[in-house]
């Protein structure tokens, strides 16, 4: 196979013990310790050291199940911030949903953090919208689908139109005139639209990278829509090569028809790592963490999605068959779970143990080599164009993929052996937006 | 005098370049440096060798006139992240604006502060309103004063009740069970008002301080209502040490009418620091400082609040009599403005060099022992509890505070010599709440 010129792109998912929801049970880390500044440093210092091109928090604004998983979940904006201070090159992702924040605050809030982390930040653009985060912003009915992704796109639109309010070159810094900013190079947006009126300019200019990278990682329709017009990363979850082809085909297409370059936009699915010196070593690792699975919650938690009661879901038995999910939810996680239930005709205890693994993700248990190999086939062959790393244990199984796997992705060529740039722009290979962009223009790129 | 048993408070207010608003024409550093990791991380350095209680940055979401001053503002809580990633010591305290929030977003990005900092967390309540705001949240038309207050004194009640929606023992991490932590423990709040539904709990629990400080700077007879009932720290601008001790002392009352222990709201007026050798030096700088501010702006401003063309303002004249403050307004800074002029009887253009050196706080210009004095006198005689220390150029001036300052205080027995404490309670000399806290009790404190 000839040494690809593409740029393989890893991004390190990191989710409190690991994603594995019993990885707290199966390590020694005391048990309030994974919202520490400590814990997350390391991770993060970690995955620096393996020259990773990012790591990401995803986010929900309500609380899981505190019997369940460590499940407390601190601000991105604000951790991330802090691991800004102790790194140096890593990428710093974090989620903000479009649906329960104010475009000026969360625009303003990762352009802070972009400028600290000298160009560094990542916004991953999500619309929730369940009932409980609902009640957690006195919204008792969300709009429906098609309204909340035109906030979406409105919300977006607006954000990079503050991130553009700045020219690059508007600190001029005349110290005998007294004129810090040339005014005319700082521009109100002036936006006027169905669910925002922004006037801006931004409090903050511009990064060295221009504006923080914009990630998604809807893959139902209005998702994919949003995703082809402004996402430059996209987080997905695809369990097969095949599933994975179509997804990047259908989305580079959808990219190049929504006037943008298909080069950039990053498509990274989802891979939760179980890593052993050989293939039965991981597969007992695995086998010993689903063992740790308490079943109760997501079982309730899965009777409560299809509308049924608990004990109209035997676990040892399959989905019953009127089991589907809504019309209007195609391609939602949701979706995806019923899917693979029926492709791989899964007990409820099997596609529990399935989701508890890795909340719908492919979850990959092997060798080095293995997932190394996969890692490959997957990026060469159409499917991806590189990988959202989510360890299923933390730290140890970030730890075994940087000290075991990125080598074998840099022997074959595969992975940068040093950082070339020093803004996630430049390591994932963006185009800086900006570069004498004026307020509504939505952005150079 | 005998040795005071109580605690002097001391908080560094860090304004870019500092409070002076023509001190970045003074010094060398890089016009766009003032935005900088490694500039703020540095000042909260010095703060923290200084055994400072805290660090504190204000903040308006809207950005200020860029011609005349590094004017760029990063979001509080992302920057004092970073800082608390490389101090292990210091408060840090940040704005946040009820009127342009949402309880739960704020509660927990402060509450996420606290955490990664390990209990060293404040938030300053503040509740903006000014047109220029507004334009950037779609907001064309402000409730009034009152209002503003009500919404104000339930978003605290909220922001409480979600601070102490965990129990400090909810993580028990019993591994052999699956259960991490003990969901009786983490109740949902159930708040509903009149401008907030929340649900609750929160997705943070407890930091080692309890909850973030609160704190607030209003003067208004609103604002010594809303801090009587919930503020433990007060930063204030009192220009006159009669002024000071009466509003002290209404303070103090007004804390204990509510309830509360008036020990437990501690009151910090600003002090623009200048500092020299000699008085002379001192007051040279000062003078040199002033001759650098550019008029034009606040001239403009000033003409804008009165109602008045520039030309109606002649810089070298008093202000109009007929010039005053809106009366719902008293007490507002605009109001101190006016009452300054009349009180020393300056001319405009006097009146504008005051201001641009202090922004309404009290400048002084001497040595190292003539502030010393002056900090003494005012805690020692029923004026404040510390001060909220505004080097007017950074980071010299606090350079010099920390160097020459801080060690005459102690000489006197009036500030620490080692911190004693590790969280911004310990520092201030304030109560842990929440051992015990159920859902729905605001606080122990």
């Amino acid at each position: 196979m000839p040494k690809p010129t593409r740029h393989l792109a890893l991004n390190a998912f990191l989710m409190s013990a690991g994603h594995h929801e019993a990885a707290w049970r199966s390590n020694a880390t005391e048990p309030d310790d994974y919202l520490s500044l400590e814990h997350v440093v390391e991770l993060a210092r970690t995955a620096e050291r393996g020259l990773l091109d990012s790591i990401f928090f995803a986010d929900v604004p309500v609380l899981g199940h505190p019997d369940r998983r460590p499940s407390e979940s601190l601000d991105p904006t604000v951790k991330l911030a802090a691991i800004a201070a102790a790194t140096s090159r890593i990428g710093l992702i974090g989620t903000a949903s479009t649906t329960v924040e104010e475009p000026y605050n969360l625009a303003r809030r990762f352009a802070s953090l972009d400028r600290l982390s000298k160009g560094r930040a990542g916004w991953n653009v999500v619309t929730t919208a369940t009932d409980a985060v609902g009640a957690n912003y006195g919204i008792t009915e969300w709009p429906g689908h098609e309204e909340r992704y035109r906030r979406a796109d409105e919300f977006v639109d607006v954000t990079l139109k503050l991130w553009n309010s700045w020219r690059p070159d508007a600190v001029v810094g005349d110290r005998a005139e007294g004129v810090w900013a040339d005014p005319s190079r700082v521009q109100p947006i002036h936006h006027r639209g169905e669910f925002f009126d922004v006037a801006g300019p931004l409090t903050v200019g511009r990064s060295p990278q221009g504006h923080p990278v914009v990630v998604q990682a809807g893959s139902s329709g209005p998702g994919i829509a949003l995703a082809a017009k402004y996402a430059e990363a996209i987080f997905t979850a695809q369990r097969t090569i095949e599933d994975g082809r179509s997804f990047y085909a259908e989305l580079k297409a959808a990219t190049r028809r929504a006037g943008r370059n298909p080069d950039h936009i990053k498509i990274l699915p989802g891979i939760v790592t179980v890593l052993g010196g050989t293939e039965a070593e991981a597969t007992a690792r695995a086998d010993a963490l689903d063992d740790l699975i308490v079943l109760r919650h997501p079982h309730e938690q899965l009777a409560h999605q299809t509308g049924l009661a608990v004990d109209q879901l035997p676990l040892d038995e399959p989905l019953p068959a009127a089991v589907r999910a809504p019309d209007d939810n195609t391609g939602s996680r949701y979706a995806l779970t019923l899917e693979l239930a029926r492709r791989e005709d899964l007990t409820v205890r099997q596609l529990l143990r399935r989701l508890g693994g890795g909340r719908g993700h492919r979850v990959f248990a092997g060798t080095p080599e293995q997932v190394a190999d996969t890692i490959e086939l997957w990026f060469t062959t159409g499917a991806s164009d590189g990988f959202n790393v989510m360890p299923a244990t933390l730290p140890d199984t970030l730890e075994d993929f940087v000290d075991h796997v990125v080598p074998i992705l840099q022997q074959r060529g595969l992975f940068r052996t040093a950082y070339e740039g020093s803004t996630l722009r430049e390591h994932y290979g963006l185009p800086v937006p900006g570069e004498g962009a004026l307020a509504g223009v939505s952005r150079a790129g």
